[in-house]
């Protein structure tokens, strides 16, 4: 494109207006973007109520001894979605009866205690519908002495313990198994203290991530982490599956952002690392063992979290390009163009799009419909709006008129931005309503991240379909395979293709999700045998009972 | 200040003239300014040739069997700044022998292994001459294969051993305390490979930091960290003692801009987490137990680094500030104004300032010598050089209107911010020349960061004098405590004051120096008795026969 034209067709934006660059968009479809209203820009996950596709409900009384134990070794026979299939309940571990009961009253009162089938079903389940477990004890402490005292005292019983945040996982890591005791962490919500010199935030595991979002935002702040799950996540399980999510680009891990933990360690010892300090090299840094492993060596209870300053300035562009070599260039020229300010560069292939245009409701693609293969979602955060703004109009310029960008709009209020957003973050819910959804996290070498998706479509032809998105900035492929049911032969046709070829590429079976239940089998794809040894040596270290989130993370092999 | 007035200050900035807002500055001092060329910014540690201040020499022969010992257990019977007095040799250990060094040099070859008595005691040594071992052998492995054949060895010999990179530690890690086998990495200093997409740079641990800074500038990138020993220290030193520096409050934590590792293990066992993902949640990561334990767990031996895009616009401010409190209200305005750009923010107290004008050659103080009492230095990195100047400018005017800066300069071409960084820099170089030096690197929240200065001063009068100076952004400050030579009298009213005062502020006594020597019995100021039993349960869990880097960073009393 000419120069010329794309700065007049760049000089076309105007107020409230969500515009093309390459053509103008209908009337009606200008009202249409401006109709959309989403004063909330992120949609919150809603814990399925629906029963486990596999695997028996739990009904039933507790306390029949060998019976719920039989019971619950039906379940997980079959999970879709890397299979858990030869799993058996470990016989080691007791099962729950009516004294166990009690003593939890004992320390936790009558309402910490949930024995309720609806209110344990609901905790049984995650919320895709895919993992299920027949755990009949829900506790819910108020405190960390509490969370102490189940723990010592499970770990004297040997019974199997399910720590559990928001569930809003996706592998399978936040619900039982079989029949542990489900630790949920809800009612641990307190906001302990906030810096607003230093933007230090320190809360109690239960905190959800929205809430501690707006609280910070009103000192000035943002967390330095945001997923679509926000308005059910909890903080505690965010720090122990070590969530990435959308400003991961700008913010990096939560291995650089927690400053410090509170932990009770499987003997019920309480750890305190919680210290607000910046830099500490006093010792080891243990609390890196407990970020990101999946509440299998300790559960977190408190976090120290840094939060960088709210920047005053954000813009959303929507993109579109024709090649995935022209995604990759893109990210390249964003890094150098936008440098300091970018703050998320989300990529999506077209049937993600068409998918959540279907799926959706209340989203609108601001782009016409349109022959691209790929979009592009960039924002950028900076202390200055008109500034900020001319740098990103001027790089997409440059863009355009490189062959970069086919077709773009810049959102021109937090209406349009949510619009943008809400098609990126509810790709995953979009999946969902297609029936069965096959989900895979993978990090691979940028170049070659979309090569997988194309490979997959071949293999899978019509059976399914195949969608590749997700956080190009940090080489982290979603890649989504839809079906109208779960069965056997498209699994067949996927696993282990998938992890064996993302293991050929270096890459990482799990970029975000963690291993979960869903793929404690396959870590060795991306790791070394002597370095799942020396997890599993750890895990027995801190867990010798290994009552801890049972059968998720690691081989039972290894174990 | 009148807004008019600042206004009219700045504008006198000229091309090539550092100049006082407040003040005109004599010609002269002008053309000193423009005379200091230094086209190296960062000036280099040599390691001290000195003799130890305690302890023998190693002169004598190996292969003595007990004598050799006997002599190993004089040293380090006495260091100042935290004394090592009760540590004796553990008798578990071997002494080396003839057939050991005969062994080394099948692995190694003759230039592999080291007994030239003035290069074993240059090792022997650090660069502060503070600490001092009395090993007689130092090993140079070329590649992991080797130093897992050494460690193999050591560790069924039950030989002792003291992992070396550039031995710029200021804590005694890096030296040996008795006999150990010295295993320096300085031969593998190779880059493997570099992203120029991505910027993922992957070297062997021993190369050295300015080396691959200027390598990957060269690419367009820089490194997350840079320190004053750039010109010495190891990557594998680095990442091994987590290196915190002067760019940690724009990149934050190795914890973060590491992405993966190769490390040697005691028994020999080489762990392959050189993965080079940004993201990775595949089990636990196991690579954060590496980063900061200082040696012990573990030999680094490669290195995979997240590298930011190196931005075109560098700025440097040198200012004065009338009080502490003025201090800390610039650093909530340059967070809140400078936000994305700001890159340093490091403050010192006059005292600091006198000093490197004493003992520095060819630094020069930019403002006038003059009645303030603490300067700042703060530096902007971003992508726009005359927009982000202007942000500057604007910004200083700002704090100049609200009496939070009294005097200040711009530097405005690469040797006056040379001058300004060589004045920071060289603070701990010039402390060294005093004579006697007890350094302290206490992290401590900013509010109270200059308290533990004030009252140091008050408890030691005149008998030596106190500097604070440090990471102000990161809240992080170096208490130097300088006199003409060390004695206990001056120790005992340091120490334990310095820990109690840190501890009861819920500070750390390492910020970013690690243990070492100097502390490893002082942990329990900063950290609960349950973290460090867990850190020693790790240590013997990873080196159960306790060879690497032995004495350091835990308690005797726990292993």
């Amino acid at each position: 494109m000419a120069r010329r034209e794309a700065a007049r067709l760049l000089r076309r934006l105007g107020p409230l207006a969500v515009e093309s660059w390459t053509r103008g968009m209908p009337h009606s479809q200008h009202e249409s973007a401006n109709r959309i209203v989403n004063s909330c820009r992120r949609f919150h996950w809603i814990p399925s109520l629906q029963r486990p596709l596999c695997g028996p409900t739990t009904s039933g009384g507790i306390y029949e001894g060998q019976s719920s134990a039989k019971k619950a070794c039906e379940v997980q026979k079959h999970t879709f979605g890397s299979a858990a299939t030869h799993i058996q309940r470990n016989p080691a571990y007791s099962e729950l009866n009516s004294d166990d009961v009690s003593y939890f009253k004992s320390i936790l009162g009558e309402n910490g205690v949930v024995q309720d089938e609806d209110r344990v079903a609901v905790a049984n389940v995650d919320w895709m519908g895919k993992y299920s477990g027949a755990s009949q004890l829900l506790l819910l402490p108020k405190n960390t002495t509490e969370v102490s005292k189940i723990l010592s005292y499970c770990n004297t019983r040997r019974l199997a313990v399910v720590p559990q945040g928001g569930n809003t996982g996706l592998v399978g890591g936040s619900v039982p198994v079989y029949d542990e005791v489900i630790v949920g962490l809800s009612g641990m919500d307190k906001i302990i203290s906030f810096d607003n010199v230093n933007g230090i935030l320190t809360c109690e595991a239960g905190c959800v991530l929205e809430n501690l979002s707006n609280f910070v935002e009103n000192e000035g702040f943002i967390m330095p982490l945001d997923l679509g799950a926000k308005g059910s996540c909890h903080i505690g399980g965010n720090v122990s599956t070590n969530a990435g999510g959308l400003r991961f680009i700008r913010y990096g891990s939560l291995h650089g952002s927690v400053l410090g933990l509170e932990v009770v360690l499987a003997d019920g010892t309480i750890l305190d690392m919680l210290t607000t300090l910046r830099k500490d090299n006093t010792g080891y840094d243990l609390k890196h063992l407990f970020i990101g492993s999946e509440g299998s060596l300790g559960v977190v209870t408190k976090i120290s979290v840094l939060t960088p300053a709210k920047l005053p300035s954000t813009n959303v562009a929507f993109l579109s390009c024709n090649d995935y070599k022209s995604c990759q260039k893109l990210l390249l020229a964003a890094r150098r163009s936008l440098g300091e300010i970018l703050s998320a560069f989300e990529f999506m292939d077209h049937h993600c799009i068409d998918l959540a245009m279907r799926h959706l409701e209340g989203v609108h693609n601001p782009l016409p419909a349109s022959p691209y293969k790929f979009y592009v979602l960039i924002e950028i955060t900076g202390s200055d709006e008109s500034y900020d703004k001319t740098k990103l109009e001027a790089f997409l310029l440059r863009s355009m008129e490189d062959g970069l960008v086919a077709d773009g709009v810049i959102a021109q209020d937090i209406s349009q931005a949510s619009n943008f957003w809400r098609i990126r973050e509810g790709i995953s819910e979009a999946s969902v309503k297609v029936g069965a959804v096959y989900k895979y996290d993978l990090s691979i070498p940028v170049e070659k991240l979309y090569d997988i998706v194309e490979e997959m479509r071949c293999r899978l032809g019509d059976s399914a379909e195949v969608l590749g998105y997700g956080h190009l900035g940090d080489g982290n492929l979603h890649l989504n395979i839809v079906s109208s049911k779960y069965d056997d032969n498209t699994l067949e046709r996927i696993e282990p293709f998938v992890y064996e070829w993302t293991s050929a590429q270096r890459g990482s079976i799990s970029a975000e999700h963690g291993l979960g239940l869903m793929k404690a089998e396959k870590i060795h794809y991306s790791k070394s045998p002597e370095a799942v040894q020396l997890m599993a040596s750890i895990k027995k270290l801190l867990d010798p009972n290994s009552i801890l989130n049972p059968y998720k993370v690691l081989p039972q092999s290894v174990l």
